[in-house]
């Protein structure tokens, strides 16, 4: 299931990698321990700091995920395209623990990037590879994880030079923001606040 | 600056009251203590839980919000419309310690709920008003505050029913998502995954 990185994946430098997140897409979070991968979807993840940069995501005690994700201390934080918008949900409604498969019936392909020893999900616009600050309160109270982004990566055909580009990027690649019950919006165009 | 409610503005069920912030929008935070009122934007708010429901948002040290929040125990996050994009900027760079006048400089009207002694924002599409969880090491280390919904509501021209009604409302209500430099994307359409 694991490949080599995409000729349009590039690195993004680690202090635009907050960009990634900012305007609040629904990721998938894929995670690895022991020898099993996963990946689910959240809605609740959100950037917390500029530089190192920091995230918070929210992985519930029933996922199988969680377990990896403590385990492993690690996790990915990736941006799903529109292309994968059945992908994104049904990665949110299947669990690994009831389908040992379900990476494979959800149409989940990996990859890994030079030095991280993650699963990363084929098809998505941006990764932000994380490492967990353990605050045992936060996990157990609020199911809530911190993680210092070490490593970033984006499409450069919908991310580059530290911008999102999705109007010249086509349809396929808008980002994804879930309500609940399979709703879903995409990302619809810029607007430009007067900056002077 | 306050009035009454608008009479397009009803109550939410909160725990409904996630949706509000699932598609992760850009928000204003509002807080008022010993008689002085602050709004600024957050692009780091996040829904935590559903039922009760809770938030976190980050709020910085520099901030004059930071003092209100910490001071009162109480915070509103709600939901700014693409008719209030430069007012959305403007309350994000701005600082109330630099210029006293800063809502009536940056368009911000006010008005309160039954019951509630804070200041909502006219002109937004929801709100929520939050009740700090105090949690001293996530404040110091991370900026990080969680709050508990003690009360939601939406403009019904929007939200009603339980669900964001983007496409019937016009483009003026649709929601925003900032990404840095004074660029904004609004939401786009909505797009549906098979939940057989």
């Amino acid at each position: 299931m694991s490949a080599t990185m995409d000729a349009h994946i590039a690195p993004v430098e680690l202090p635009k990698a907050y960009r990634l997140l900012n305007h609040g897409p629904t990721v998938l979070v894929s995670s690895r321990h022991d020898g099993v991968d996963d990946v689910m979807s959240a809605a609740w993840a959100c950037a917390l700091d500029f530089a190192p940069p920091k995230v918070t995501v929210v992985i519930d005690k029933a996922t199988r995920t969680r377990g990896l994700v403590e385990g492993s201390g690690h996790f990915v934080l990736q941006v799903p395209t529109f292309a994968q918008l059945q992908l994104t949900y049904d990665v949110g409604n299947l669990s690994l623990a009831d389908a040992p498969d379900k990476l494979a019936r959800c149409g989940v392909s990996t990859f890994e990037a030079p030095g991280f020893d993650v699963p990363l999900v084929e098809g998505c616009s941006a990764w932000l590879v994380c490492k967990v600050l353990p605050e045992p309160h936060n996990q157990q109270a609020y199911d809530l994880f911190i993680g210092e982004v070490v490593g970033a990566w984006a499409d450069t055909r919908v991310f580059r030079n530290g911008h999102w580009e999705f109007e010249s990027a086509g349809p396929a690649f808008r980002s994804l923001h879930y309500i609940a019950g399979g709703t879903f919006y995409a990302i619809g165009d810029q607007a430009l606040a007067r900056t002077e």
